[in-house]
């Protein structure tokens, strides 16, 4: 092999380096470090290097925009000298990311689940085997590739139907290199086995996946240890298509008129920065991460796939698929294993996604004897009644009032927000995130808030203020607004309070959910107090007061052995089906045992919404505890 | 939408351009017509263009080198602009590409099948479904995707399993633009079938394929019609590998010194040239050729693929696959729909390929109640012996003297080559190809010219020049040459004659086949007259005198009616699976079925090779006939 010099000007450096040797390689002959994660496999883009003078040699990186080619940009790691050549190594590749994780959104990684399901089989969606073949001889002259079948066939059961070329280019020096002992990455897609990819010696206990759910407002990501199934550690950030709008309506508009191209870049940005947070923290290389299931809901999976989400936000709400296959990751942009597979929860429909589906097999609602609700609220409120026999879902726009946004003081469950809110000795008392002056309320403070304001009688059933309750109270132009903390003690200097228009947010967002639940009760002639179990879901839900949201009406009275939250079902749905083709393969008899009753259809919903437009509600027979207590007023005796 | 200007500084034109007119389109309103032939799919790669200046949009193609984008080399087709910019039209862009296809290549275009074979299911790899979908209600609000799966299922029971991104990108447009009519594009990948895109309206008549028989010196290619069932044309070359050596271990050699990629272009040409021609001629668009099936030896399909070759040729001579699964057509460069697959037709052993396997099929031998016997006859000769119950295969290296190269005087069955020589007054008479005068000897006339030899007595039985025999026979140095046309009376003024060592080859290759065949036959205790069934196999095997062919020695002596010629059976057999699934899943069968005898590994074949190296044989009762005349001889009867 010739000798060629690459030079680095920037650092007065020149090494020595054959036509073998990648540009990566050669920079760290000359002492140069570079922040590539994916260990020189192509995957992660980082190495940029721009080549000033000479020949170079190597693929054209998909990674490369056609502005960057033109520029001379290479990936160091794909790229060898072909003659001398001189190379500029750009700022952003010597410079260490950011690892920036949102700190605030590390409420929503509990590794932990919130709910103890049935045992499925031991069946990961990617496994590994390792195969020890026998050396050929004349005799046994099979071709390297169907010697890898008939073993796998022999120790494993499996008939593998696919592969890919690049695959079959590289056993036969894989084989040999290794004395035959190779290691078989098999993706199960679907009844189909595909050999993902042969690698060298026996790697059978290096084997990882992600689960990711992928939330409107967030997005958790679990790393995965596929050879001993279990939960690695887990990551959360904010979802970054927010700056194109909280709403999904909002960003499928946004798609529609931009393409979904950017929509789908802030995404899978994020996801690749939650993905590599985990791999670098456990030290795991992200060439030994090999598949990524997501969940979320029909729009955040369409906007993640690159698939049109238009015909979602209209009547009469089509999907484009509710079920797609596993594509390989690579394909939408996920920096993995380059032959990882890209898994996704199906969805029930336009309005009822993946999430849900996720959140029904990690209950064992399609099992349930007796009949089981489960509520899941975020930005959207989805409801799930049934049992092993049926299933129904509903969806209902909640808005984002619950989660602290659409309220005036209204803020992130991050430092300074205040998560609960009580009276003790008559006074309004609060606890605050970070043990700091408050700054304004997080969703489950603001149902407290609500809570205790009807309590104390500072708003009356209606959610209207009373005139004269307290003197933290103003009007203006006949709209109160209620101090809760004065400026002089907050974080940042400013009032924090609640105002007509909070209040009547939170009244929308709380009645929609109920009204969404009693409407498909009632389409079933069933009442809550025939619901056994009631399952309370969403990142959200581990952090509410159950009394404080029956008080207000956003969950309905039932008795507490009952009631269970269950915190992130997506992602703990996400991993089961990860673990176990068996639960992954029910999610398609979930999804299509699963009926969606589209409320705009109903003729109920509209005056179901209108009656929970209460605290806690018109009809207060649904609440009885509310009613006793109006009962004893009535009477006198309160 | 904005317009912008697009210069064309050449022909001094400039014409206006909004976002979505690609370039190939802004060209055609400056008048300008460009040799594109896939009708702007961005697959025939012909519409290259320069950006001079100016900022453009669009995919990077794969089909630019990374030079060309450097350069600002754009596909025309695939372009938009985003600014005002100014292009160049390269002179290559606007020739009109040589439809140049080997003249002398068409005697192996036959499109009749040599033999009549049974029947199989109707159900071409890959096929058309029309499908009149309802449209979307509240009630019915099954996803696009899975509407289509529905429909599939019910209308041509269909579980589909696969579909890419892209084509669920594009489906919700496809759908409402369409009024719900669509045909999908359905690819059976062993026992999966693939959802290969979805085309606006009813397009399920408009279904081509190509069946390619890959060989070491001929490329044989016939366009199919996969609505109808019939083939349509054919066409052939030669094999452009031939400059990297005319035998298969040269080119393995090759492989191994420089890579593979340089032999996988010249074929790779060589396949699309052929389908382009084939395509042009029958005004059928590329992206309506939705497959392409190929059959060859196995060193040939590993070029094809790009898989390494380098173990075919080492003891224990191992492919690297014998059974490739089917793959995108575009990963290896052949231009047709871009979603279409390549089929590969699975060999036997390293040295026993696909083309057999086809051969088996297009004769029915795996179902032959006798003993069935196929010889293969081309650079390597290959035997295939069985019925219903076994089959057993051996392969010969024949070097190329029967195909006239080789040979002193020898050359392809091309204008002026001698393809017949016969007696007729006791003088030598031939036959040429093109009536012209005679310029060398094709590989039917050299077996014709050594049976005359022999029976002129030029030649004694072991094929060495008898002195004195004719006037036309000189000695050098010992060794005999013998002119058949004085230099006087040729084409090129060269005379043609054949010389000892021309002789020596003859022989060799000769002794090879039939040796094989022998060894084949004693391996497994039967004689020729077991045999019930010979079938001559080769686009060499219509043009030998079967007589002459007997007299050397090269085919065995057997009635006539037992032995038939059938062309080219590896085409046949490609033909019939891309017509039906259920033959290409009985090419799996045949596969496994066969055994292979590796004559290098055999006790006698040296033996036998060395006995096979007389005329017809030193064992002279093989052929009874030779042995009446012998009898006849020393009784003095002749």
């Amino acid at each position: 092999m010739p000798d060629f010099k690459v030079s680095f000007p920037s650092l007065g450096s020149t090494v020595d380096a054959d036509t073998d040797t990648t540009l990566l390689e050669a920079a760290g002959k000359a002492g140069i470090t570079i922040n590539s994660i994916c260990g020189g496999d192509g995957i992660c883009g980082r190495c940029k290097m721009i080549v000033k003078e000479g020949k170079v040699r190597g693929d054209v990186s998909m990674l490369l925009t056609r502005e960057e080619i033109r520029r001379g940009v290479v990936l160091a790691c794909q790229t060898y000298p072909d003659s001398d050549i001189v190379v500029e190594i750009p700022e952003e590749t010597q410079a260490r990311e950011r690892l920036a994780i949102d700190e605030e959104a590390q409420r929503f990684r509990a590794i932990r689940p919130g709910i103890k399901t049935r045992e499925f089989l031991k069946q990961p969606l990617v496994t590994k085997v390792f195969l020890k073949l026998e050396k050929p001889t004349l005799d046994d002259n099979l071709a390297d590739w169907q010697r890898i079948e008939r073993m796998l066939e022999k120790s494993a059961g499996i008939r593998t139907m696919q592969a890919g070329l690049k695959i079959m280019r590289s056993l036969p020096q894989t084989l040999r290199r290794n004395d035959f002992a190779v290691t078989a990455l098999l993706g199960r897609r679907s009844g189909i086995c595909e050999i993902m990819d042969i690698e060298a010696g026996n790697t059978s206990d290096v084997n990882y996946m992600a689960a990711v759910d992928v939330g409107t407002s967030t997005i958790v990501a679990h790393l995965l240890n596929a050879s001993d199934l279990s939960t690695v550690d887990a990551e959360a950030c904010f979802n970054s298509q927010s700056i194109y709008g909280r709403e999904i309506t909002t960003r499928i508009i946004s798609s529609e008129k931009k393409g979904y191209e950017h929509l789908q870049e802030a995404l899978v940005g994020d996801i690749n920065r939650l993905v590599s947070t985990l791999a670098q923290r456990n030290e795991v290389s992200l060439r030994n991460i090999n598949a990524v299931i997501c969940s979320g809901n029909t729009a955040m999976m369409h906007l993640l796939l690159g698939l049109p989400a238009n015909n979602i936000r209209r009547n009469p709400f089509i999907a484009a698929t509710l079920q797609p296959p596993p594509f390989r990751a690579a394909e939408v942009g996920i920096k993995i294993n380059p032959r990882g597979l890209l898994f996704s929860v199906p969805g029930i429909s336009a309005w009822v996604g993946g999430d849900l589906t996720a959140g029904i097999l990690a209950t064992g609602m399609q099992e349930f004897d007796g009949i089981a609700m489960l509520m899941d609220i975020g930005t959207n409120g989805e409801i799930i009644l049934g049992n092993k026999d049926w299933l129904m879902a509903c969806s209902a726009s909640t808005g984002p009032a619950l989660e602290g946004a659409s309220v005036e003081c209204g803020m992130m469950a991050e430092q300074g927000a205040i998560e609960r809110i009580y009276v003790e000795d008559g006074r309004i008392r609060w606890k605050v995130v970070g043990d700091v002056a408050p700054a304004g309320f997080c969703g489950s403070g603001i149902i407290d808030l609500i809570a205790v304001m009807l309590d104390l009688k500072i708003i009356n059933r209606s959610g209207r203020f009373i005139e004269g309750s307290s003197p933290a109270l103003t009007f203006e132009n006949g709209l109160g607004k209620f101090v809760v903390v004065e400026k002089e003690n907050t974080l940042r200097g400013k009032a924090v309070f609640i105002e007509q228009d909070d209040v009547d947010n939170v009244m929308t967002a709380k009645a929609a959910i109920f009204a969404a639940a009693k409407t498909l009760l009632d389409r079933l002639q069933l009442k809550f107090s025939d619901v056994d179990k009631l399952f309370i879901a969403g990142g959200f839900g581990s952090y509410i007061n159950l009394e404080n949201a029956v008080t207000i009406g956003l969950l309905p009275e039932m008795p507490l052995s009952k009631v269970q939250f269950v915190g992130n079902t997506s992602i703990w749905g996400a991993t089961l089906a990860a673990f176990s083709e068996e639960a992954y393969m029910l999610f398609r008899d979930i999804r299509k045992k699963t009926t969606y009753y589209d409320l705009l259809g109903s003729p109920d919903y509209v005056d179901q919404f209108t009656q929970a437009t209460f605290l806690p509600h018109t009809n207060i027979e649904l609440f009885p505890s509310a009613l006793a207590e109006v009962d004893m007023a009535e009477e006198g005796r309160v």
